[in-house]
């Protein structure tokens, strides 16, 4: 029987979503929880990875089990044997066809920029303490709606096919005292938010005068900015169709 | 001279707000930091205390100091001696009749529960796993607006004069997939927030029969309910007339 849950962790402590031998990460914590609680080997599918220090609210994910569990009982014995920093909840059994990767539509990311050092904050935004021109940002961030060949924001040694994708929605907008730059895609390309948003701010600040189309349509990732750290970026949410 | 200023501060590593000889607290690494800055010795006086674990967004303190401070350095400065859990902000010079306790006309805090777990929350909510009827909190919160004598919320051992404070607004209100309860007031008394949330959960939870009204009649501390935990409590902000 498969089931679906969602997944929030704080990703300062890990080596990112995937299992990789030598650095704690996410899946190996969820893979050994599970299997803890259900007693037998538990494989837990993703819908996507993300980075070392990169946090989740919403990430989606799988796990085929033998019977059936008792989907609060269950959550709340995965939940206290998790660490602190990473936690599941809205379990609910799926369809065998649900695929936590393959049935995603779109991904939703925020990356939070503040122009002052926030302690309450801390390992959450990325504090730019330089004057940003926030007109030129916004009109630059709205640019980035379409369809688009992300080229220039592909980080080197990333073997996707193509680096094509749809942007359902790009905001660059105040929250609190912070900035937040909010973008919807069916699929995005290795490190393409974190070098969108240096880009931005590289803008903001007068670094690059060439327009986010200019650059989109070079394909050349040395004509973009600097790629922003991982501690002020969040999967906000794996969006589906007819689940939540 | 005197500057005001605002801190920022995650109180989980701390004692609390105020000087204390054995446990890390915020004014000693203040006064340490602005010392350090001006090279003289410095004394902080903030606007309140706050408990061990408690946090704050927007503290009010002043300084005096014998020149005047270049501002933007100054603040850029006091910053980076201080560690990522506590910084400053606004600073700014005030004149010598300004007080950062006494001036204060109100201040705000928000207390933060939340029905699961939530890793990008950790120590700034208080996971509350009951099922709790919103409806009745929200209007026994709002009675708390107006004159009352919160004697019944005052942890024993207080030596307040007195348990008579002015609540200009009280509201327990959504908050993203949390619950909020804000509350502003002229003064308050020793727990006082932490009592009123346990106390409004316990009647979230049907634990509590009694009325809001009742239970501050009565002013007795064994009728109202559980003193929540200090990491959900954080103090938003201390206003004053005419400074920011």
């Amino acid at each position: 029987m498969r089931y679906f849950f969602r997944v929030e962790y704080d990703g300062t402590g890990y080596g990112g979503w995937q299992h990789q031998k030598s650095t704690p990460n996410i899946q190996d914590a969820l893979e050994r929880a599970f299997s803890t609680v259900v007693r037998a080997p538990c494989r837990i599918t993703g819908a996507g990875r993300t980075d070392a220090g990169v946090h989740a609210r919403a990430q989606g994910a799988h796990v085929d089990v033998d019977g059936p569990l008792r989907i609060r009982h269950s959550e709340h014995s995965v939940n206290a044997l998790l660490p602190s920093d990473i936690a599941v909840y809205a379990l609910q059994q799926v369809d065998d066809s649900f695929h936590a990767r393959f049935s995603a539509v779109s991904r939703s990311y925020c990356y939070r920029i503040c122009g002052r050092k926030r302690p309450l904050l801390f390992n959450r935004v990325w504090p730019v303490f330089y004057k940003i021109d926030h007109d030129r940002v916004r009109e630059e961030a709205a640019s980035l709606s379409g369809v688009h060949d992300f080229s220039a924001f592909c980080a080197s040694g990333s073997d996707v096919r193509h680096a094509r994708c749809t942007v359902l929605s790009a905001r660059f907008e105040p929250e609190g005292d912070c900035m937040v730059f909010a973008i919807e895609a069916n699929r995005f390309v290795y490190t393409m938010v974190r070098s969108l948003v240096g880009t931005l701010v590289d803008m903001g600040r007068g670094k690059i005068i060439e327009s986010m189309t200019d650059i989109l349509a070079k394909k050349d990732r040395a004509r973009a900015g600097t790629t922003a750290p991982a501690c002020g970026l969040t999967l906000e949410k794996v969006n589906y169709q007819g689940v939540d």
